[in-house]
């Protein structure tokens, strides 16, 4: 194929690493410029497609794109934005085709979850019906580690790591205090579906005791009688009681605990999160321990600070590898991770097929939670252990992560801004 | 005076530093030994002399002293237990000097908050009236910032590091998604009497725009037009708004915001935290901004992982700086960080008078509060900068950080458990 331009975008909710992923993309094509032109990237996501607002990383210095490496968040912003069919909404899928046509722009990376490899798929077949070359390729990331496919999503092992983290410090800080104060924590993660977050705080557990001692997965329907015995036993045994519960964990009938009247403000509003002073109320009018409750919400996915190493390799490595599939002539895929060993943790890239990645949910093996529905297993362990792996500090100035701010040029327009 | 045994206790709110401190009072008295024979920590702070469970340091190997100092919480148990006056409860006091007497014990290191200063200075006098010999030396601690006569407070500047960069992760986060998403954040952390650590939060803004574009300090009264008024001031200029609240921010009379009623749960009860939720919700009616809310608690004070190298030397300095003290015949003293320059940032460390900590509350100078009332000025900078300086990791293991777990072996009782 000619040499032409590229077009990335990061979509849905950001991670600590995503932008390490962008790091890859670009790095890698600013290696094969005999292929690749340049690397334009959408404001806002593939928003920045449709508004024909490209971000030229051209204009940004080789130091800049190496900081993308260490910078969370996403740096050319991200947006919620998921394009419906192309049947329902063709004049989307026109304008994209517009725009990519506009600019040369023969390659598309798609950096998200199940829906932007639904629309990277599209866009695939639809370039491919009328006719203009494009080379379509999916990057995975999301920190619910629920992609199909691939071993883990880039942006979950940073996540698990700061919730293990999270979770033996504030463990040890009850268990110090419990004789006369607190005894009671709850820490409420991420996962609104699955419990994979919530099932990575096992991991600060080494010894028999150690906390975790409960953890609320969406997965294991929640019993309160049951929950509340196992607190008290805790108590008992420990002295203290840890509990991380996923924002997911619900009732058998599906409702959320978050939503089940405790979360309701005073303005009748159901909260959002919420569910750590539900339960740790709840723990309070049953057996009257004391409590703390933390949610983390943004803070867990945007911990760079603690990075998985394991995480940023992996991100970047797929960004890598998402240039190396368009330049060798890939198209409606997306490079995935292939665990080849769980101890030494070997992995190498693979790849699967955009048509069978979209819109497939993955979720937690029944096998990786424990048969009171309260902890993880052997097997949950072997799998979680090596993605929180190792650490990749950022670089500090006046005792600060410095985090990359980039120019964000956008290239001048070329088509009406109606559409 | 003659070779004798020390009793160090940790009191109240345990912090990221407290056993650096720790580390510095055995290591020193170690190599001290023609002057201190053992140290014995109390088990659960002054409870443990109370209640004659002494642990014995000496059975802990050079390896696992080593370890407290990357250790967070307290190694050894806190409590919250303050001592009435002497007059209240002399039983007490002279059950301290009886425990005392029966381990010869005569070196007595608490490691607190005003609280603490108070009781060490009471036992002093009391020792002192009995003739029975003791120094008795205090060691500050506290992330509240709010001890007189020193610059600043171990466990402080971690908690101020923690916080100003969980601003700067989770800012990017939400700058990079408000165009369709969520565009307010708000993160409680810790403070009920003064704002230091929320002022804190506003290291994290490098340039104007940045975030955190509001700060609630309970020192600065709640008007809630004009934090409404500049809520929107943010969102228009910078995209969204993000406000770092004190727990303890109040109206003018004095409540709390998180009593005033969005406060309350399900089942009448006040939370505990919760001003964040509150302040959120608030936001929402006013204005239809979609918003996240994050509760730190006690992950802000026990996150060793990114403690404050300035903060977790100065931890341990202080208590070795409070044995070389006693040894050197003082009492009823506490060692203090005395600030010699801004920039370079330098200290030494001084000497306070119990008799004039005790009690003594340190609030925040007016002139570190921006005219505004939400942010903080240029001097407030100055002085908080430096706390926050260098990293100081611990060791991993398996990707989780190795803190260290004592024997905690007790003492042989030498007196009745009745008293």
């Amino acid at each position: 194929m000619a040499k032409a331009n590229a077009f990335y975008a990061q979509s849905g909710g950001v991670t600590a690493v995503i932008n390490a992923t962008a790091c890859g993309v670009i790095e890698t094509a600013r290696k094969n410029r005999d292929t690749i032109a340049k690397v334009y990237a959408g404001r806002n996501g593939i928003l920045g497609a449709l508004n024909e607002e490209l971000i030229d990383t051209s204009k940004e210095g080789t130091k800049a794109i190496a900081g993308l490496r260490q910078t969370p968040s996403g740096a050319f912003g991200s947006c919620r934005y998921k394009l419906k069919s192309v049947e329902e909404n063709a004049r989307e899928y026109n304008r994209l085709i517009d725009v990519f046509k506009a600019h040369n722009i023969r390659y598309f990376f798609y950096n998200g979850g199940g829906d932007s490899q639904d629309t990277a798929n599209k866009v695939a077949q639809l370039s491919a019906s009328k006719g203009y070359e494009m080379q379509c390729i999916g990057v995975p990331k999301t920190v619910d580690n629920d992609l199909p496919f691939t071993d883990c999503c880039p942006g979950f092992g940073s996540v698990a790591k700061y919730v293990a983290i999270s979770t033996r410090e504030a463990a040890l800080d009850v268990a110090s205090m419990c004789e006369t104060s607190t005894k009671i924590f709850v820490l409420e993660v991420m996962g609104r579906h699955a419990g994979w977050i919530a099932a990575a705080a096992g991991l600060a557990q080494e010894q028999k005791g150690d906390a975790p001692h409960i953890i609320l997965l969406p997965e294991v329907p929640f019993q309160q009688a049951k929950f509340i015995r196992k607190v008290k036993e805790s108590v008992k045994d420990c002295g203290y009681c840890v509990i991380v519960v996923s924002e997911g964990a619900q009732y058998k009938d599906g409702t959320f605990l978050a939503d089940s009247g405790a979360g309701k403000d005073a303005f009748g509003h159901t909260q959002l999160g919420g569910v750590a002073p539900m339960i740790a109320e709840l723990i309070k009018s049953k057996t009257g321990y004391k409590y703390h409750w933390a949610v983390a919400d943004y803070l867990q996915r945007a911990a760079r600070h603690i990075a998985s190493a394991t995480d940023v390799e992996q991100a970047y490595a797929l960004g890598k590898a998402a240039v190396e599939f368009a330049v060798a002539g890939k198209t409606a895929v997306m490079p995935t991770i292939v665990r080849t060993s769980d101890k030494p943790y070997r992995w190498k890239i693979g790849e699967a097929k955009l048509s069978r990645v979209a819109n497939v949910e993955r979720k937690m093996p029944k096998n990786f939670i424990s048969s009171d529905g309260f902890g993880i297993t052997a097997s949950a362990r072997r799998y979680l252990a090596p993605l929180i792996a190792g650490e990749d500090y950022p670089s500090y100035r006046d005792g600060l992560p410095q985090y990359v701010r980039l120019k964000n040029e956008l290239v001048k327009k070329r088509l009406p801004a109606k559409w």
